[in-house]
């Protein structure tokens, strides 16, 4: 990659800053993976952490989307449990269920089992990062994945994806002092991973809290917010670009945005008109069509993309995404579609073009 | 069941009325079930259907929590597909799974598979509800139970409990004839059990749209909307109080209200001040301790229900109830601690006693 310094900022990052620029960035939460076709002839068999853990896949899945459509990110393919998986605490993903642990988290003791990691248990993704800056244009930034401590914590202590989360809330509820050592332990896992990826030239990064939305706003505050804060602050020395996500999130986007991050995701329920004025502008925001769109006629699909542009309402902070991941039922072609509609009509971006309402 | 003339309002229908009283009613969804060892010393095997089905093991069940705890509602035990299920169409509830379809809806043809159902086909819940409404006391109305046509059609569509909803929102999006087909006579079913339950002596009806809350407000708007609002006219003619209650539903509550309810239910994301605001007070609302506190330590609890009765600040127009059902883990003791919690401690009756702020 080459990166001369009269470069002007990729429009991610400039759509990160807040500044105006001549395209609005798009790019989509699993663009890699299971929607694409190519994405099965190098995925192999077994957990899908074999996939990530082997620095030659990983780039190449990574960079599929980046060659199939014209988006402005690349995200490192990676998985919320990658962090722990390393450290051996006895995690893996299973092939049709998801994260399980044959030995859940369920008290101080198992506190042992989370050993810090540091750049050695990392060395795949060393080797992915480093070959993905290579191949990425300068355009392009290369996002770095982390899963955020309460979600990671909830893999950790349901030992499989749960419907309600119980056993992490009663955990938080009954135990808090347990459960701020778990999700301090988890912290230092995000920063460890995202600084190795940082270091080795990730140029933003995103902190996936997936399943955060489940809290309400007092108990996010209390419980989860620190620990998220501590993350993100980290990666503000740093000094890249932090994106922080999850879904279900209508009532924690300015707690979420107060945690420390420049842009926050948005998923498909809360218009984005309506998060600008919860977080009262001072945040980028990302999102937000409703990924179940993506199988749908592209007649359907056009004002559906046009309504998320027009809801931001012409503020230059916004990167189109979708509200949550791309489904596997997806159509590539509508996802290369969307990305050409945003750059083509998407004048959201503050410069006195002709910009939708607002 | 005796209804003398001079017997006050019951505190259920006096909230649902937006009326002050002497009490802040509460129930609390799914409080017959799981929770509660009785209920497994009756259920008997195989699918929950051949319970609800059998009025005398369904009247036993919905009287459980009745005896069990000071509550001011009864809520007939029954199930989203019951309906669906008499008129042959072909679900059932597979233990572990939830609702499954051996034939999905797919296409037009699917619409012959959904004849009308009347009163010869709903036998049981006339017997059923006689028998709750000779047994319950006049301070302790019944609510008819039935599912809203979108998560009816949901488990239709995708033929069993889905992560993301992708198969009914496609039909939704790319045929939306069909779609508008499919959710009215869903509303017919919804309107068949509701008036055979309200015949035969339920007091309010709750119409449950579960799922409802994945989509986002203009797709509710466009396609949801108009079908729960035909379900709701029909039971304003029958002169019983409407409660309307979904999940992830904060952005939709406005719009709920407009179908035409008289009670919002929310879920435990969003605070009631937040609902009362979005609402513009002009409903009543219920909810919404977050049901994951069922199984906290009371010490933990007690702050919590507090808050949801300070929350609602004083409005006369509360039910007390869970954002969600009560979760198989629950404690029945700290159910049973806060129907008495919230019958001595709430003041959210604007009748000039010293409630909360607001």
């Amino acid at each position: 990659m080459s990166t001369p310094l009269e470069s002007p900022l990729p429009p991610l990052l400039r759509a990160a800053a807040g500044l105006p620029g001549d395209r609005v960035p798009v790019w989509f939460m699993r663009q890699a993976g299971r929607s694409l076709p190519e994405y099965f002839e190098v995925r192999g068999e077994g957990s899908i952490l074999q996939a990530i853990s082997d620095a030659e896949r990983a780039t190449e899945i990574t960079m599929q989307p980046v060659r199939r459509y014209d988006i402005d990110a690349a995200i490192l393919f990676s998985d919320i449990v990658t962090p722990v998986w390393v450290s051996g605490f006895g995690i893996d993903i299973t092939p049709g269920v998801g994260p399980t642990c044959d030995r859940p988290f369920t008290s101080a003791a198992d506190l042992e089992r989370l050993r810090p990691i540091d750049d050695d248990d990392l060395g795949f993704q060393t080797d992915t990062v480093r070959a993905l800056v290579d191949q990425l244009p300068h355009e392009v930034p290369l996002i770095g994945f982390a899963g955020a401590p309460y979600t990671l914590a909830a893999y950790l202590v349901e030992g499989r994806p749960s419907k309600d989360y119980a056993k992490v809330k009663a955990m938080m509820f009954a135990e808090p002092e347990l459960w701020h050592a778990l999700a301090d332990r988890l912290a230092d896992y995000a920063i460890a991973t995202l600084r190795n990826q940082v270091a080795n030239g990730a140029r933003a990064v995103q902190l996936f809290d997936s399943w955060v939305g489940g809290l309400r706003p007092e108990h996010y505050r209390e419980f989860v917010q620190p620990h998220s804060a501590k993350v993100l602050a980290a990666m503000a020395e740093l000094d890249v670009p932090r994106f922080h996500f999850g879904i279900n999130t209508g009532e924690l986007l300015a707690d979420m945005a107060d945690a420390g991050a420049e842009v926050v995701g948005v998923d498909w329920r809360t218009p984005l008109s309506v998060a600008r004025e919860r977080t009262g502008g001072r945040v980028g925001l990302q999102g937000n069509l409703d990924p179940a769109l993506l199988s749908a006629p592209w007649e359907v699909v056009e004002p559906e993309v046009r309504r998320v542009l027009d809801d931001n309402g012409g503020h230059p902070g916004h990167v189109f995404n979708l509200g949550h991941g791309v489904t596997p039922s997806a159509n590539p072609e509508t996802i290369a579609r969307i990305a050409e509609y945003v750059h083509t009509h998407g004048t959201a971006m503050g410069d006195g073009s002709t910009g939708a309402a607002g």
